[in-house]
């Protein structure tokens, strides 16, 4: 990573695709982002979901580069005439959009005579824009000031995301640790949590239910930048927790 | 459904919740609400996921409900410190945020002697509001205007989603057909698809590449509001891909 800066590193999600929105692409890269993201100390902000509508992207990658560090993008960089994203990155950016010189010469390389004006169209970029490798399938992704523009595809996408990583600057991740209430619920122990993280400002305390064989159960999750902090509230909640943990059948 | 237009139906989806931009949840309900909406003929065209902070929810219900017919929110309507949608709903529409009555009677008939102030926050709603029963765990959700405020567990917005549905307008639902492309890659069909999608403006072409045992395939899929017009597309289509599947171990 190009540096560990005590501030927050912010970012967002942009996912561009009307199969998405129709349900019948399940999402998995946001999920997958935001998890990585967290492991390098960057916090994710807000994630979109847009269809392939050019003022649609345009809107939403400007509402959101201007607002975070960084702004991460998947889907629609392919060879079909609905993969539009690199249009709607020149939009926003007000870029003349042309073959990348570098790409073309990457696709003519791995596809000899299979490259068609089809798959020229995936080395469309705005001018200006920088390469992502792309390890798993070589049409390469680009970054275009504080955007990353990665494929649909989960392990494309996942590949990208690994080249760009290093070039990251990140910030002090969060410690982070979870307590399983084991059959608390939620309603239980709302009270005295709360008092808990008043008493903690620097220790972000969330409380996530769900349901289990039926019944109802919750993880409570410490966030903080302070390691003494965290160990004094994780004491506190599993005292609680303790206290209120069901010994029998009560549901 | 109280009504069947001509017209598009429109909605979107926020989900309200730290735990999803850390990666540590999952979201499942952007998906399943998607495919939901699709089969009512409601066309979803954008979802965002902001974080547990009053300003963020207030500024993007307001941005989403504003635009669309409908907005569906998921998350935040718990009984800890952390769930804060009813304040970020009260905020968006300058509304105060107390208990509803309804709400406070149906806690108290299934909680009994556990209904505590914790609890009693279930039933916090903007002024105005009406409850959206909840038939898995009895806490109600509400709606407000146009805005449909949900919980984040999915088996319980999924039940409350059930209770919605039949209080919505719905569009014509698009007929929709998937072709397997059944190892035909995108850039194969790129051109020529781009063709029969200007041929047929009435008929959405979507392509859809996908990795599958290390190689990439896609699928094709239209969809359409004219029967006719579908067909005719899907015949092109068939035709396209029938010549450009492989017979070989072509890569």
């Amino acid at each position: 990573m190009s540096g560990n800066t005590g501030e927050a590193v912010t970012a967002a999600v942009l996912v561009i695709g009307d199969e998405i929105l129709s349900g019948r692409t399940k999402d998995r890269n946001i999920g997958y982002i935001a998890e990585y993201l967290t492991g390098l100390g960057i916090e994710l902000r807000e994630a979109r979901i847009v269809p392939d509508v050019l003022g649609e992207i345009a809107a939403a990658v400007n509402a959101l580069r201007e607002r975070y560090d960084y702004l991460f993008t998947t889907g629609g960089i392919g060879p079909t005439h609905d993969d539009i994203t690199a249009d709607g990155m020149g939009l926003a950016f007000g870029l003349p959009v042309s073959h990348h010189p570098d790409a073309v010469e990457i696709l003519k390389s791995h596809l000899g005579d299979r490259l068609n004006e089809a798959r020229l169209r995936m080395a469309r970029m705005p001018e200006g824009a920088e390469l992502v490798r792309n390890p798993v399938s070589n049409a390469p992704g680009f970054r275009i000031g504080n955007v990353f523009v990665m494929a649909g595809i989960p392990s494309v996408m996942q590949g990208m995301l690994d080249e760009i990583a290093p070039t990251l600057k990140t910030g002090q991740p969060y410690l982070v640790d979870a307590i399983e209430g084991d059959g608390v619920k939620e309603g239980d122990i709302g009270g005295p949590l709360g008092e808990i993280q008043r008493a903690f400002p620097g220790v972000m305390i969330g409380s996530y239910p769900r349901s289990r064989d039926g019944s109802f159960t919750t993880t409570i999750v410490l966030r903080s930048r302070s390691a003494e902090d965290l160990a004094a509230a994780k004491a506190r909640v599993t005292q609680l927790l303790g206290e209120l943990r069901p010994t029998g059948s009560r549901s």
